[in-house]
C-alpha cells in the first residue's frame, strides 16, 4: 500500500472539506477560518492498550478514536470544528481496513459537524491513531474549563454512568451476560460506540455551567480533576446518581461493589458540570432538547475543602482522601 | 511511570503558556486566540521507520519530531503559534527518558516561538511522537499554498540540498566517512537536527511566493507535488542546485549517481517556492535578513506541461514523467 494511494481514497470519501475549512487535505497544512476562541484538545488510542482488534471491528475503532477525543470539546462547551488523524498502519492492515477505519471516523464526523481536515499516515509495528480536534466559541472566555466551580453549585451529571465499564467486563467474560439481563446489548454498545455529547455540552455552556469535564477515568477520578483544579471538594450523593441498566450486577458479578465499581468506571463519556443551583431547572431543559430526551442529574454539590466526599446510603461518608483511595 | 506524574513533570518544565494560549495544560483542551486565519498540520515519527534509538538521541529525536512538524507552517508562511504532542511509551522507555524527549522539543518550541499547549500520553510496545502544530496569519488568504504558482514564475530554493540524505548514509555507513571530507559532521546533523525555516517562510510569503513547499521527500518528488497543485511544470537546472559540503560525494561512495542522488534526497526540510521574477531580489534580501544569511537561490522556472523537468549540465533534459521515473 503506498501512502499516496490511500491519502487519495480518503481524499475522495471525504469529498471537499466544508465550514471553516478553506484549504483542505492535500497542502502542507489545512487552512481555516476561526472564530474568535479555539479549544484544542489531543487524544490517541493503541492497540492493546485501548483497544483489541478481535473485541471491535475497526469501524467501531474509528468512531471511538474520534468520540473520545470530540468528547474533550464537548466537555468545553465548544462547536466541533476540525479533526486531524495520525493513522500508525501495521502490516496486517491493509488499504481497505484503514478505509474501514476511516469509514467510522467520517460517518462520526458527519453526524457532529466536524470537519476531517488533514492527517498523516505512518506505517508502525501496531495500530495507532493520534486525533487532535479543534473546537470553536466566540471567544476565549467562552470556554468552560474545569477549575470554575463555586461553592454552592450543583454538581450535574448527564445520562449515566457504569455501561461502558460494565460493557467491557461483558466483552472479557462472556459468561457475566446472564447478570445483564436484557439490558447486555446496550452495556457493550457504550463501551464499543460512545456518544460524545457535544450538543449538551453547548447547552450546558448557555445554561451558565461554571466548570465542567467529561468523564474518561470515571465519575469519581474525574470529579477530582475537577475539585483540584477548581481549589474546592465536590459532595456527591452516590444514591442520586443514575446507573446504566444491569451495570451494578454485571460490575458485582464480576468482582466490582456494584454501584460502587459503577461510580468509579471509566470510558462513560458523560458530562460532569457545576451551575448555580438557581439555574438547574433552566439546564435540564436546554440539554433535554439539545440531545433529544438526555436527561441532567443533580448528583451533589460544591462545597469547600478539597477532594471527592461520596455519600453512601444511609448517611455514611467517605472522607476526601480516603474515599478517593478506597474508590480507587 | 505514572501518566499524571509525567504530566506533572512536563507542566513545570514548560512554565505557564504563552502567546496567544489563554488556558494551557492541564484541562479538557487548550484554549486560544487564533490570528484571523490559522495553518494546522499533523505530522508522526514512528520509531524503526523514522528514527532509531541507537542512531539519535531521545533529544534529537524530540527536536526532530517537533521540527518536522513546524516544517510545514513554514512552508504556508505561517507564524508558529501552538504545538500538541502525543506520545507513545514503550516499556523500556522511563520517564527521564521522556523528559529528555521533551527537552529536545521544549528548547525548539522557545527559539520558534512556538507555545507547547497540550499533550497526551499512553503506553504503546514501539516509541512514537504525534505532533499537531496550529500556525496563524492575519486571514486564511495571507498563507501560501502549494497551488499558485503561474508560467514564468522563478523557482527558488532555500539553503542546500543532499545534506540530510548524505547524513543518514554515513550514520548508516560509518566506513563512508573519508567521502565527506571535512563535511561528515555538518552532513550528519543536517539529518538528525533540522531547522524548520520559519523566518525564511514568512519572509517569502511577504515578498510575494505564489506557491510554497517544504522538501521533505527530496527536491524533485516534492517540486512534482508543487507542480501536480498548480498544474504546471516545473523546470529545475540541476547545476543550480545548492548542494550540502560533501553531500554528492559522500551519496556517490554509497552507490547513487552523486549530484542526482542528492537532488532526490528527502528530509533537507528547505523550502521551494514559485515567484515572479521580478520580486527575485527583494525576496532574496530578505530570506537573508530574516534567517541570519540564509541563501536563497533561484534554480529554475515554471512553464506551462506538467510535472518536473530536470535540465542537466550540456543542456540535457529529463522528460516530465521519465525523468521523475527514472529518479524516483
Amino acid at each position: 500500500m503506498g501512502e499516496f494511494d490511500l491519502l487519495a481514497r480518503v481524499r475522495e470519501r471525504l469529498g471537499p472539506p466544508g465550514g471553516r475549512v478553506t484549504l483542505g487535505s492535500g497542502d502542507d497544512a489545512a487552512v481555516t477560518a476561526p472564530g474568535g476562541g479555539t479549544a484544542t484538545s489531543v487524544d490517541a488510542v493503541v492497540e492493546g492498550v485501548h483497544f483489541r482488534r478481535d473485541r471491535a471491528s475497526l469501524r467501531q475503532i474509528g468512531h471511538k478514536a474520534l468520540a473520545t477525543a470530540l468528547s474533550d470539546l464537548a466537555a468545553m462547551g465548544a462547536e466541533a470544528g476540525e479533526a486531524y488523524v495520525t493513522l500508525g498502519v501495521p502490516p496486517d492492515l491493509d488499504e481497505d481496513g484503514c478505509m474501514e477505519l476511516l469509514e467510522g471516523m467520517a460517518t462520526l464526523a458527519e453526524d457532529s459537524g466536524t470537519t476531517l481536515a488533514g492527517g498523516d499516515v505512518s506505517r508502525a509495528r501496531e495500530l495507532f491513531v493520534a486525533i487532535a480536534v479543534v473546537g470553536h466559541g466566540e471567544s476565549p472566555d467562552s470556554f468552560v474549563g474545569r477549575g470554575g466551580a463555586s461553592p454552592g453549585d450543583a454538581l450535574v451529571l448527564t445520562g449515566e454512568v457504569g455501561g461502558a465499564s460494565a460493557g467491557l467486563a461483558l466483552l472479557e467474560r462472556p459468561e457475566l451476560e446472564p447478570a445483564a439481563g436484557a439490558g447486555g446489548a446496550a452495556l457493550r454498545e457504550r463501551q464499543l460506540a460512545p456518544t460524545p455529547r457535544l450538543a449538551a455540552g453547548r447547552a450546558l455552556a448557555a445554561a451558565g455551567a461554571t466548570a465542567m469535564i467529561d468523564l474518561s477515568d470515571g465519575l469519581v477520578a474525574d470529579a477530582r480533576h475537577l475539585a483540584e483544579r477548581s481549589g474546592l471538594a465536590l459532595r456527591i450523593e452516590a444514591e442520586a446518581v443514575p446507573l446504566a441498566r444491569g451495570s451494578a450486577s454485571v460490575l458485582e458479578a464480576s468482582g466490582g461493589e456494584g454501584p460502587l465499581a459503577a461510580l468509579e468506571g471509566g470510558e462513560d463519556y458523560e458530562l460532569l458540570a457545576s451551575i448555580p443551583a438557581e439555574r438547574l431547572p433552566h439546564a435540564q431543559r436546554l440539554v433535554h432538547e439539545a440531545e433529544a430526551g438526555l436527561p441532567l442529574t443533580a448528583i451533589g454539590e460544591v462545597v469547600e475543602g478539597e477532594g471527592v466526599q461520596l455519600r453512601l446510603p444511609g448517611g455514611q461518608a467517605l472522607e476526601p482522601a480516603r474515599g478517593f483511595d478506597q474508590l480507587a
